[in-house]
């Protein structure tokens, strides 16, 4: 094969964190391939992390040094070790020339993109993070509700901050991405960011947020209606919901995630609002909220048992209002498993 | 000169934010040199930006396309732009092949940190938003303590929370970074997470945390004593904030940063410490929690009037417990203008 290497340089570090554990903040993994003579991994990071790495990564061989990628490229050259490969994506200009002036007598060779094709399918563990981060994200919601979280007259930011403050309380280490709180005409805006506005009887109110658990992040978009739903909202919220359905129904093993796209969209097409969905339909959700695959128009590529996604259509007119719903679900033969198990009926908050 | 350009493709989103004020998260921006014949300067972003950079950036010639950067260089191509600098330290390997392949005629020149360069040195407008990052941070941490906060039974986790809380109340857009709050023998630990462990009375309890305000932000630490301080305890104290205090004293336009280093640095080590002072001695502060200038022991470069830094040196003792006191300041002749400013008097909370 053209583009074997015997060893690869990892230096993204959700990369790192996924093949090792390791969650410091400076690292560089040194990965020899299967049928290497002897193991000969190895991991390097600073000084900060020396107790750390040896708890997180006891089973690799561990090298402190602050220039963490040149230490372990030094090490591949005093192995002879021939081609290694380089996160071509990740890595800049600058740190390519300077591990070529290492003259380490390596061939580097650029391979973009292997880690992250494989932290497409998740495991069982993986699985678990993602469904105790979406429960603590539903738990969350349902007690904003409860305790009459959404109601008129509270602003959108007060709203995202009880939000996270609650998944916080329900067990999450952080917040999944910037929490969208959009009222009224705001919702019609896709990734509107909390202000000052104030919720009113009759707004549509959407909220996309997530949580995150032993690094897995959840991601769930509800838009409700505030004291009555009126005559538009009603058919507007009702379709982009058969539309998310028909794009949920669509997830299986070997779909072309641009067939997936379509079988959403084409929903909202249908009834001739196609211009109002502006953007892709979902995207692979695990260590980072936004990962491989994307699923679009011009997607590429098919499903795999075990791929974590998203499907969130919307619907928005631009001074008036908009509805997204969105849900976590894992690609399964035999259906997606859905992991953001809240209600998607159209709920009227008094 | 060798490195005369006549454009700079700008790549780096917070550069981009800072040459422009547009802070969508897709955007390419080319600077031309000021002696060009006529002002060609041009940012790119794509769809979902439209009405935004039209209203952060009313003054530059404004592009629409998903692939910014690509754009931006055919335009450069157009009007035969000769040499273009590129972010060297930010593009990576790919993306550089992929600007090559675009056979646009232009010479593409490494130009590595020259807009951080730039954004050292704080104008009035960019101090009185960090001036307001630190006056929330100040704001949460005396609501914290007045309201009993700080006690024994709480965690770690629930402090962290309450402060982030407390921050958005005064006005903070965002958390700087992930808060720590260190109690008893995690103070020992420099960048400790918060856990479920409990404070205690007689335990150090150190809070490292920041707000962020227009985009800048600000960055605090503070180590309180719960009940009562024994004598190592206040002698550890009084020593750290003797080598601050000498750390801030030395901040003047034209010092040298390992010399600021330095002047802290050896308050503690005459105390016979210095190795339990495990970190350099600060930070630039302003658009990212960490730019330039470094403060090191290894530091190179002088401060110049207006650039905003922390000061931060810690004594850490493992197993026991460990102080760090730190505050944002700015760089100013006749002696840095503090913006942190809680109380550095060993606090003993009740």
């Amino acid at each position: 094969m053209e583009n074997r290497v015997d060893a690869l340089l990892v230096t993204d570090l959700i990369n790192i964190r996924y093949l090792t554990g390791f969650t410091g903040s400076n690292a560089a993994l040194l990965v020899y391939a299967w049928d290497s003579s002897e193991d000969r991994t190895v991991i390097c990071t600073d000084g900060r992390y020396i107790t750390q790495v040896g708890e997180q990564v006891p089973d690799l061989r561990a090298e402190i040094n602050r220039a963490s990628a040149r230490r372990v490229l030094e090490i591949a050259g005093e192995w002879q070790t021939g081609r290694v490969g380089f996160e071509s994506h990740i890595v800049t200009v600058d740190q390519h020339q300077g591990f070529q002036a290492l003259k380490a007598g390596l061939d580097l060779v650029p391979i973009p993109g292997l880690v992250e094709q494989l932290r497409m399918v998740k495991d069982g563990y993986e699985v678990a993070q993602l469904r105790a981060a979406c429960d603590a994200a539903d738990a969350a919601l349902a007690t904003l509700i409860e305790r009459g979280g959404l109601r008129p007259g509270r602003t959108e930011r007060q709203v995202a901050r009880e939000l996270e403050w609650l998944m916080f309380e329900h067990g999450s280490e952080a917040v999944s991405f910037e929490t969208i709180v959009a009222t009224g005409v705001n919702s019609a805006v896709p990734h509107h960011r909390p202000t000052d506005a104030v919720l009113a009887t009759g707004d549509f109110v959407k909220l996309d947020f997530g949580a995150v658990v032993g690094g897995y992040h959840s991601d769930m978009t509800r838009t409700y209606v505030l004291g009555r739903a009126s005559e538009w909202q009603r058919e507007i919220y009702e379709l982009v919901r058969a539309s998310q359905q028909a794009g949920r129904e669509a997830l299986a093993p070997g779909a072309a995630t641009k067939a997936v796209d379509a079988a959403s969209r084409k929903v909202i097409e249908a009834a001739g609002y196609g211009d109002l969905f502006v953007h892709g339909l979902g995207h692979g959700v695990g260590l980072q909220i936004h990962e491989a695959p994307g699923i679009a128009k011009t997607g590429t590529g098919t499903l795999l048992d075990g791929v974590a996604v998203t499907v969130e259509p919307g619907v928005y007119f631009p001074g008036r209002g908009g509805v997204r719903i969105e849900d976590t679900l894992v690609v399964r033969k035999g259906g997606p498993e859905l992991l953001t198990r809240t209600s998607k009926d159209l709920t009227v908050v008094d």
